[in-house]
């Protein structure tokens, strides 16, 4: 199992200056996502493959907005749309450089989840394309040692060009302690009249596992193995859903402040 | 994997006098159903067995009208009630003679989740006891080619001559690729003061499994493959309980046109 860090805030934990937002209580899950729970595993054919994630931008709605099913290639996708009212995607674009560089940053997203954070480079707050986020979190009950590597929009097949003003955080999902990617994930936060609104999409496991800097033959020994690895779709619905509802409550607050 | 049919409508497949009656939009599951999923599976006693059918024409309710579990046989039973304002018992006999013969028809019914539909024998509209229905549709995640071969409702112990106004329509549930079939349903569909309410009710694996004229021997040997191919009650549930309260809202209107 190994060593596992703590949840919350200990000790002086709060005594930074951006302490006085972390609030250890979070809102119950939007009604939209209770139904999505409810309805289940969908229909591969009502879910967005990986290969067509610039449909995210084009306006209007995809079939499942926020929901999950397996894929006929064996990996699952997971989807979430969270409101945003107040936010824009340009506060989004600063939280992923200014996030990672400490973990009492990180606590302040999910309260119940998150456990540690720091980049893989060492370095400070500025840009995240291009880096690697090592962090410590759980979802459901299993505790994840993931590092999270983001990268350019296209490199997941979202051309840059077309995003407006909206923003697009693109990112491989590994693992932390053994070579191994296990997916892919995109957050998309475009512009409504009440603010923003962030879609999430997550395509894990099948042909999404892969071995860093590995090759094909390695690739086919590892999935077997990494597919034992990955989170229940539903705990990973819940834990976006939470988080990202949860700091859009302060964020615009947060973003003022520090941003 | 096999080929799978599209979801949806495309191209022409809205230029049909039933065109317009196509909602892509699905209403939230009915709270009765939501409560049946978080109450989990039941204890099998208050269950419907599969030799009581005829109870369905008792006046009054069973102790579980929405819900599901798992029987000592090692069959799992579901069971969905559907509120139906407006509509009557006869419309869904209508229903069930006339979405079969196109897939067109057949995609109103469930437009996340049903693909195709056609008659074994090729023919076209009017009674469907004694006829097999061919379709394809999703179920949670999983996708099904299945025969639904219609029977009349002594065959299920339900008889026929006490149904007065009441329909009862009764099927034995299989594979369209291999002769195996998998279970039986009933939908029961009564006048209520406000229109009407559809009582179904599934028996799916155990002894319910069986090779089309096959015998006790090719049953035991097919019974455990077959288990492996049975969906999961939770996502039956929320199948049936999601189309017939689709079609529910539109089925006085739809009867009252092409009726």
């Amino acid at each position: 199992m190994g060593t596992r860090a703590y949840l919350g805030y200990r000790g002086d934990d709060a005594k930074t200056p951006w302490g006085e937002f972390f609030n250890p209580e979070m809102a119950p899950l939007p009604a939209h996502v209770v139904d999505a729970l409810h309805h289940g595993p969908q229909a591969d054919q009502v879910l967005l493959g990986f290969d067509s994630a610039a449909e995210l931008l084009e306006a209007g709605y995809h079939q499942t907005e926020t929901g999950y099913g397996h894929l006929p290639n064996g990996a699952f996708q997971v989807s979430v749309r969270t409101d945003m009212p107040g936010v824009t995607p340009r506060m989004w674009d600063w939280w992923f450089g200014w996030h990672g560089t400490d973990t009492r940053r990180y606590k302040l997203w999910h309260p119940r989840a998150h456990a540690s954070a720091r980049w893989a480079d060492g370095g400070g707050d500025g840009h995240y394309v291009g880096r690697t986020s090592l962090i410590e979190e759980y979802l459901g009950s299993s505790y994840a040692k993931a590092a999270i590597r983001f990268v350019e929009p296209d490199k997941i097949g979202v051309p840059a060009q077309r995003l407006g003003d909206s923003v697009a955080v693109c990112a491989r999902l590994g693992s932390s302690e053994v070579p191994v990617d296990i997916g892919w994930f995109v957050h998309h936060i475009r512009r409504t009249p009440q603010g923003a609104e962030m879609r999430s999409r997550f395509w894990m496991g099948g042909p999404y596992v892969g071995v860093r800097h590995g090759n094909l033959f390695a690739n086919s020994m590892v999935r077997p193995v990494a597919a034992r690895q990955l989170p229940d779709p539903r705990d990973l619905l819940v834990h976006c859903a939470q988080e990202m509802n949860h700091l859009a409550g302060f964020l615009p607050a947060l973003h003022a402040r520090f941003g």
